[in-house]
């Protein structure tokens, strides 16, 4: 008799949870009446709301592959129970996301099933499983959910992941392939700003680039080779020279299906060895052990801050470096990546400077070093 | 000039980030003057204080190589700005920690010299340098420290994770090894009570425990074999009759040092394997998979709150599976442990069901279903 009714109670407390039984009721009715109900005796709910952006870029901007002036972008917010969380999706177009696709994505997010807003991995698992692919989209829904939910504590994320705001390090700040004059001048102009210059390789005028840098500042130098190089002799022996010319490490020498050129790239390397290109989300950082020496985490290859934090995790426990990466972006995504970067070898996080129509205030570069606020959630205000 | 003077600047930030030039100065000396100032002007610290504390057991309590009726234990306190969080240290015998190995350990730690102690990067990072092992003193303090900071945010760890905390597991109830006829009582016992029981393998009396057991209960059964099996096919023989007998899993099947035999018998169960003995912490993980299904997660082992955590997250990046297990302690630290368990397969928590002097009140086991309560931080107040 107890038996069948500890039974009973075990079958009415595994519906409740959601799952089974009751997913095909219509939302009203499968709520459970014990949590959140405000004091009209409505149940609270998130409502999100986007809108597409694009961000006008302050220079054109080149890597191997192309060159653009603008990157399309979308805003989201969260409103709950009086807090708005900020998102941001930016979609470089090589990554195969647009606006169309990002608002398409978001239109099938139904965040109002959930009543709490701290039950990210419930909510994010959701929105990961709506369909593949989608990284940037996704994103945009964990960023806002960290801003909402740290609003919600009054406190901003790295303070709540145990981080020192003093360890932020230095962002790197991108020279653009240009014209030696350009380069020169370009070069000049940031060399007083900021205290590691990063620049893109895997070009004919590679040595020319890091040449002219060279003749007008002694900065340590970053490289993203974007794949660029075909020969992995062709890549160590760049390696050791850029080495020669005080570059600190190099970002993707060689494309992501040459996996074992890299691996033997990285093995005689001199320089760290970052996965870029080869490198989305947590569960490929295993399979890279070896082959580099770090991963470079995005947010919008990643789906977010949750799974960014994950891959930090994972890369110090396999003893691999890590660096945080981003797009151009307004300073949303930027400030949420850095509250990050107390935990990170290198940052590169100089999107919101490359464009001209930020909507926010967020992080500082103070002195070439990324600089935290006290706000909290993601440390962002709008303009 | 201006080169010289962003130099300059460069070089304060170093030595205010608290490494280098200014380690050796007294803590008094090197405190910024910038945050955490209180009303009266004075600099909040944080107090440590601790205390040993005898737990009494209910049963004496059998393993695979001893028996004992107590278990000694240290409570600890860390107060900051009028708020109290609560830890505790476990030490059973055979992991080579005492009262006194543990209190000497916390008379070495200093935690005025942080400011804040919502940085438990750094903070955890200057404990687990005083000295190595000492993993129950470890974890009394990131236990202490995460009570603390969730009363500061007043919220339960578990939300702050991002966990659902229906999603709780049931606890396995252990059934101490003993004659038939008190097996059998306990057993029909606490079959009333709970969904999952465990039994301690790895003697001669294996199957005799198992088939008493199934006299009188159908519940699933998991099994701790204490590395008690000594050669593998008789492990495999086992674990194939024990599967037969309704059992769900195994803990340690053989000694740590036979690792290629635990693989060979993993790679072969129908009942995942989970490392115990084998493992103690975040480090040690990788070089287990294959080898182990899954992970027991201890907070007496991994020096608390903030690595288990971590060591949820990369256990399961490699796709392996994770139970939560405890020593004989109090309220505090099972619910600490239960601050995780949302994020498990299996957990292990009922240690403080089998002490009789209990300090605390915390998680409630209701339809032998670990339920964590609203409370911030780890959820106890003192009984």
């Amino acid at each position: 008799m107890k038996q069948n009714r500890r039974r009973f109670l075990k079958t009415v407390a595994l519906a409740t949870t959601g799952g089974g039984l009751l997913a095909s009721l219509p939302a009203t009715a499968r709520i459970p009446g014990l949590f959140n109900v405000n004091r009209l005796g409505n149940l609270l709910r998130m409502s999100l709301s986007f809108r597409p952006y694009e961000l006008q870029l302050r220079h054109v901007f080149t890597v191997a592959s192309y060159s653009r002036k603008t990157t399309p972008d979308v805003q989201v917010e969260i409103n709950y129970d009086g807090f708005t969380g900020y998102g941001e999706a930016s979609m470089p177009p090589y990554l195969g996301e647009s606006a169309d696709s990002v608002m398409r994505f978001l239109q099938k997010v139904d965040l109002g099933q959930f009543n709490d807003p701290f039950q990210l991995d419930d909510i994010l698992a959701y929105v990961d499983d709506i369909m593949p692919g989608n990284t940037a989209a996704k994103a945009s829904i964990d960023i806002a959910l960290h801003d909402l939910t740290g609003k919600m504590l009054n406190m901003p994320w790295y303070r709540i992941w145990g981080l020192n705001k003093e360890k932020t390090p230095s962002t790197t700040f991108t020279i653009g392939i240009d014209k030696p004059g350009v380069v020169r001048e370009k070069t000049l102009e940031a060399a007083d700003l900021y205290n590691v210059l990063k620049v893109k390789v895997g070009l004919d005028n590679d040595k020319e680039m890091i040449e002219t840098i060279r003749a007008v500042t002694s900065l340590p130098i970053a490289v993203d080779a974007n794949q660029g190089w075909k020969d992995r002799q062709y890549a160590l022996d760049m390696i050791h020279w850029l080495k020669e010319k005080g570059v600190v490490m190099v970002e993707q020498p060689m494309p992501k299906e040459q996996l074992d050129d890299i691996a033997w790239i990285t093995q005689q390397s001199p320089l760290p060895i970052f996965a870029d290109e080869s490198l989305q989300r947590l569960k490929e950082i295993p399979s890279l052990k070896g082959a580099f020496s770090g991963i470079n985490i995005k947010l919008m290859k990643c789906t977010g801050m949750r799974e960014a934090w994950k891959m930090m995790t994972l890369a110090r426990a396999l003893d691999m470096k890590v660096m945080i990466g981003c797009m151009t972006e307004t300073s949303c995504a930027i400030s949420a990546a850095s509250q990050l970067s107390p935990g990170v070898d290198f940052a590169d996080l100089d999107g919101h400077l490359l464009i001209s129509n930020d909507l926010f205030k967020g992080i500082d570069v103070i002195e070439g070093k990324i600089t935290l606020n006290d706000l909290p959630g993601i440390g962002v205000v709008k303009r």
